[in-house]
């Protein structure tokens, strides 16, 4: 029996210093759980002048990722460059040179997935990625195991730490979303430039992998509906708390009569739910199987030590397949022989019917209201409740209405209409709502 | 390959039906995600005269175990029998004859788990058994691979449905303990006789499990401290309540400084923890890692449909393994190689330190404090607060005593000589305190 199991690791930036740290200080548990060691051989980097927390130790230094690739003694690479040009090629080559690859990276994941897990079939390499979605929460293992005997019906994800921040920070009255985003960039919690976060484009990525793995349906990230958090206000999370919501930004991927619809933006969700108790930078998956019910998944979804955690055990796992003989899998990476069983189409979200809330300034002056109940009742949107809430902007007075049902279409067409009228001050902001969201 | 795998079933009880249920409703799935068939060879059951909701085809019943452990047509046993003698051997058998094995018999697993998982070992023949804990919720798969690069540090499970759903009953004021449990009989939640349940038998059960996967230590039940619901008082709710705690039926597994603890009894627990708000029949189970930090995995802990999830998803697993031709596995049924990697030795609870709650029924009379808590300070417990509720009984007045951290032997010999005073009701009710649990 092989005793060492040889480690390869390209990137050496926060996460990376995390998986080193691990094969260090948990090396025990690892040998004790595999009957093996883990050996790194070498880890590349472009870039070995850039101070960092915890330096490497100059003999595994390397510049070139190839070095590692093309290096027969290894015998699993570990990808943690993020998201690069030339990377989405360095997970194939690795592929291809016959190594198992683990990776955190869901944004190539998300944009050249299919390639690279064509690869992984034709080769018969292994790939597993289980720190690209939700951190050290190991949901995606949940998705192609422990769950796998389930139609999953819906997964509704709270996946980006960050905007979890934020939003958590303005549901606390803290500031409205520009000051609490400096906040949060002031320490560490949102990028300088943090638009791949808070414009729900993460969580995207993320979503992507969730459809694959939960209901073995490949979707175009193109065609999927996108809406970040940075135009919600303090308004906003006064008025869901009142109404017995609160605000998260959801990924959402649901199957229902054939269809699957997937989609990322800010939800109401009812108060009283698990979800709604996800605070700070946590993340949480929840998951309804067919037979399994309601279930979730709660953890950090981010960080140097979370990540490290979902790494390592992709590592050990892989690592107990090369020790039991088993290098290669014909199981695809998504956990599907054959994908998507249930020929499900996607549905885009014009097609869906859910509440709204609807989030206007309006001059304060008489025949407002009936405008714009107007043009929704010419849409066929029927108005369940309005609230006229304090906090006169000079002229213009804040304005929420709740809808019952409605056909999103229909919903975008009149919001359209609306944002034109003259005593409507900016434009309608849109926040859907997800009623029930079973315990 | 392979087109098809066969089983057997051992049981033809509620999660039986499930199962049978679950292989053709989700026929679909299951073969996409296999690119293979599962087929149902034969149930063995002593009683076909039973009335079931789900009868099984005549063709498929048999009256003896054997007849399906000694086909050797049979690749997967599933045994579904329950806590009755004769089952640890017929798993033992099983496994013996080659089989892969699914269980979900937490009882038998924990009184005769090393003898079944050493012949597993032995014999290389490879048993699952997610349903023994936590019913749908994929949580010993977690411990085995998702979260294995970890030390773990904490396990606090919620992990009985029946003991959870009184205690949420009696928290939102529906009745004394009596009255809950006959209404959770009356609705199915509580068996007509509930002493495994309500006593902590079968959380002690899936202690025994969880610990062995958590840390890779084989506990012996009979040194795991116990303890029950059946004398919790709404008393006790209420104050809990006013104090920022709530009380959970908790299964605790701890490591720290070379040692481990372990028990089940009623804790109180931070009112703004994600376990506070695990209500009814749900089960959760918290999981601290040295890495991946706190993680919560939550779900429907038991039931036909959720217990099914599990048997099939480990049935899946194993089918995946004999479909690539690894039908044996070199890694123990607790996911180590070598057990107890940190050599762990057992702490019992009489050496733990915590705070703790203590409700008394005292007379009504100047001294009686001055009494008791002059025999706290004997044993040097010190009194964090001191709460007298409303709520007299005839001469008596309940008193409720907070302590600082104490040492559980100490307030073990304080209670025997505060139940000795003739000023004193009843037995003094000892609730133990967690008071942090990090998010």
């Amino acid at each position: 029996m092989k005793k060492e199991v040889k480690i390869g690791l390209i990137g050496y930036g926060t996460i990376a210093q995390g998986v080193v740290r691990l094969l260090k200080e948990n090396k025990k548990e690892i040998q004790s759980r595999l009957g093996a060691q883990l050996k790194l051989v070498g880890v590349a980097d472009k870039d070995w002048k850039r101070k960092r927390k915890y330096p490497l130790e100059k003999s595994l230094r390397l510049n070139d990722a190839y070095q590692l690739i093309n290096n027969p003694e290894i015998d699993i690479i570990i990808e943690l460059v993020g998201d690069f040009p030339g990377v989405a090629e360095m997970l194939i080559d690795s592929l291809k040179a016959g190594k198992s690859v683990v990776t955190a990276n869901k944004a190539v994941l998300a944009k050249y997935g299919k390639k690279i897990f064509q690869t992984a079939v034709r080769t018969g390499s292994q790939i597993f990625f289980e720190a690209s979605v939700g951190g050290g929460i190991p949901v995606l293992r949940a998705l192609r195991t422990g769950l796998c005997a389930n139609q999953i019906q819906e997964i509704y994800g709270i996946v980006n730490g960050t905007c979890n921040y934020i939003i958590t920070e303005m549901e606390q009255g803290r500031g409205e979303y520009k000051d609490v985003l400096k906040e949060a960039q002031r320490l560490g919690y949102a990028e300088a430039d943090p638009g791949a976060d808070v414009e729900g484009i993460d969580a995207l990525h993320k979503l992507v992998i969730l459809v694959l793995l939960g209901y073995g349906v490949s979707l175009d990230i193109n065609k999927i509906y996108r809406e970040g958090i940075s135009d919600l206000s303090l308004l906003d999370f006064r008025t869901a708390q009142d109404l017995g919501y609160r605000l998260r930004l959801l990924a959402i991927a649901r199957q229902e009569n054939g269809f699957i619809d997937a989609r990322v933006h800010p939800t109401l969700i009812p108060a009283n739910s698990l979800l709604a108790k996800v605070e700070g930078v946590y993340n949480a998956i929840y998951v309804r199987g067919n037979f399994v019910g309601p279930t979730l998944f709660y953890g950090q979804g981010a960080g140097m030590e979370p990540t490290a955690s979902a790494v390592v055990s992709d590592v050990m796992e892989l690592a107990r397949n090369l020790l039991s003989g088993k290098k290669s899998s014909r199981i695809k990476p998504s956990g599907y022989y054959q994908e998507n069983p249930r020929q499900l189409k996607f549905k885009p979200i014009e097609e869906l019917k859910m509440p709204y809330y609807l989030r206007l300034w309006v001059l304060d002056q008489p025949g407002v209201l009936a405008k714009i109940s107007g043009i929704l009742a010419r849409h066929k949107i029927s108005i369940r409740s309005v609230i006229q809430r304090e906090g006169r902007e000079g002229d213009s007075v804040p304005l929420v209405i709740i809808t019952h049902l409605a056909l999103e279409k229909s919903v975008q067409k009149a919001v359209r209409e609306i944002n034109r009228l003259k005593v409507v001050i900016q434009p309608a902001k849109v926040i859907r709502i997800l009623t029930e969201l079973e315990k």
